[in-house]
């Protein structure tokens, strides 16, 4: 028996992009956009609409700004009714105005990224583009170090003040066990009366799909996956295996697999997602993959690099000196 | 809180063996011992006692038979009291004279793995085993295809003709979500009413770490890892993640680290273990990973090597043939 409301999120472009400055071709996102619509996946996710005050063009490839026209070279020839578009935009490094009016864009749907500290930055951000047309979402980045006082007080804010249409537990860190997943979907079912639960898990455990399996037990309906897990350090829960998991017949897997084969994989020679132990012990000590991504990036000669002990004792000395 | 009853084995070398035929050199063999046993860790498996009648002892390394002399070579300076020693019989593959009377051995523990229907060879090896002295546990492999109502007629054997300490929910195909575990472990616990239950999950839908907290939560006290999964198909329940899951102040996960860097990963060039997708498939199909074995060790510049599609469907042609 599946349950009808689920929503699949890919956001193989968004998440994968923050391991190469969203320096994707226009070709293998066409490729990936084709092949997530011939699943029959509900969304997509191509990239941030960020600014280009806060982030240079020239560092950081399209799908760090998804402006109308690169999208419409994405879609030409392929759209999909099934498959709504989101871009996503971080509280902190986005702006309203960069939203055009839904009838404008090729945009179904605006997930606004966000630290419980900036919630009323997100909040405009989503009552903005509510107010454009677009259905949006709020996604709690860092769950795992939020204050608990500033995450149900940002709850309450979101039920009163926005009209999304789900809001997100993210595990950026990869630090949350199952029981946790449990802990923040009741949490956020409590506060949010007319609202769906989303799951964003991260796999620095190897928990990201037995995470989101434990966030649809316990209710949530908006579930995020990447093709082969690509995305951030050890990166995200597998479209793969979450489609496979989910009863629903309108699901295909086959063009995933196809491209996972022949695209993403490829994508790993230059791209280094997926479990190690660096990112491992970051996600037991529940901080940023970014000190586990600096070990990940030294050269292969260089004897550091699989010291994880001694990695380990650094990540736990500088802990005691906080 | 830590659950004290709790006991933590590896199976590196014995797992792993089935990818490289037992072939590890007795310095890993050794340098493993040693981590595991600074680790804290409660029982090694140092491979199999299976019968030299029925493998070929030109083909197959050392620790497929794991001959008295060369398990002493292996703990020669390093004995510690606090991690016993276990090895592995194929119900099928292994004879009850193989075993010396414990007070001649190194060993502390024999483990019988057996598929459903062999359970009266199983029981009799076990009971062979704790005659002469032993610790025994008979581990259910391919659980996930077994008929329910041998699996309930081998359990009430198992109960009223063993002394063995556990019985194994043995997950060899990777194909079991969480409330299967649940299931399985309730089921166990129902028919063996003095004797605990244990959990050996692979990882072919990433869900080995997970399936093994599903089997705490559920009650099970023997837990099986090896170190960074390294194991048959994508591998198993990791060590360290398990290790940093628990609680018991016993534990040291330093040497596990130290180790995987060093000795582990480097293995990685020569045996492929962990995620693929045709072993993914296999698991969602809930078949034997030796197709998916064989589709990996095709050379890198076959083309249908990542032909996953291709794959998938030659799988489930094979299915509808049946």
């Amino acid at each position: 028996m599946f349950r009808p409301q689920i929503k699949v999120v890919d956001c193989t472009i968004r998440d994968g992009g923050l391991m190469n400055k969203s320096n994707f071709s226009l070709e293998l996102v066409r490729d990936v956009y084709k092949a997530v619509c011939d699943a029959g996946v509900d969304i997509i996710e191509l990239g941030y609409r960020n600014s280009k005050k806060m982030f240079s063009v020239d560092e950081y490839g399209p799908w760090r700004f998804c402006d109308e026209d690169n999208l419409r070279k994405v879609v030409d020839g392929i759209k999909s009714d099934k498959t709504k578009i989101a871009v996503m935009q971080d509280a902190h490094k986005a702006i309203a105005e960069d939203i055009l009016p839904k009838e404008k864009s090729v945009v179904d749907m605006i997930r606004i990224a966000t630290y419980v500290k900036d919630i009323d930055k997100a909040i405009r951000l989503a009552n903005n583009a509510t107010d454009k047309g677009y259905e949006a979402t709020i996604n709690v980045m860092s769950i795992s170090v939020a204050l608990e006082r500033e995450l149900d007080e940002a709850l309450q804010q979101i039920q009163e003040e926005t009209k999304i249409i789900a809001c997100y537990v993210v595990d950026s860190f990869g630090a949350l066990y199952s029981e946790d997943i449990d802990f923040f979907v009741d949490k956020y079912k409590k506060y949010l009366k007319n609202k769906e639960v989303g799951v964003h898990c991260h796999n620095h455990q190897q928990l990201g799909f037995a995470n989101t399996i434990a966030g649809i037990i316990r209710g949530a309906n908006y579930l995020d996956g990447t093709l082969y897990g690509l995305g951030r350090a050890a990166g995200n829960c597998p479209l793969e295996l979450l489609i496979s998991f989910l009863k629903n017949p309108k699901f295909d897997i086959r063009p995933l697999l196809d491209i996972i084969g022949k695209k993403i994989l490829p994508l790993n020679k230059e791209i280094y997602w997926g479990y190690a132990v660096p990112y491992m012990l970051t996600g037991v000590l529940n901080r940023h993959p970014d000190v586990a991504m600096k070990q990940l990036e030294m050269p292969d000669e260089s004897p550091e690099k699989n010291d994880f002990l001694k990695f380990y004792e650094k990540l736990t000395e500088e802990q005691t000196e906080d």
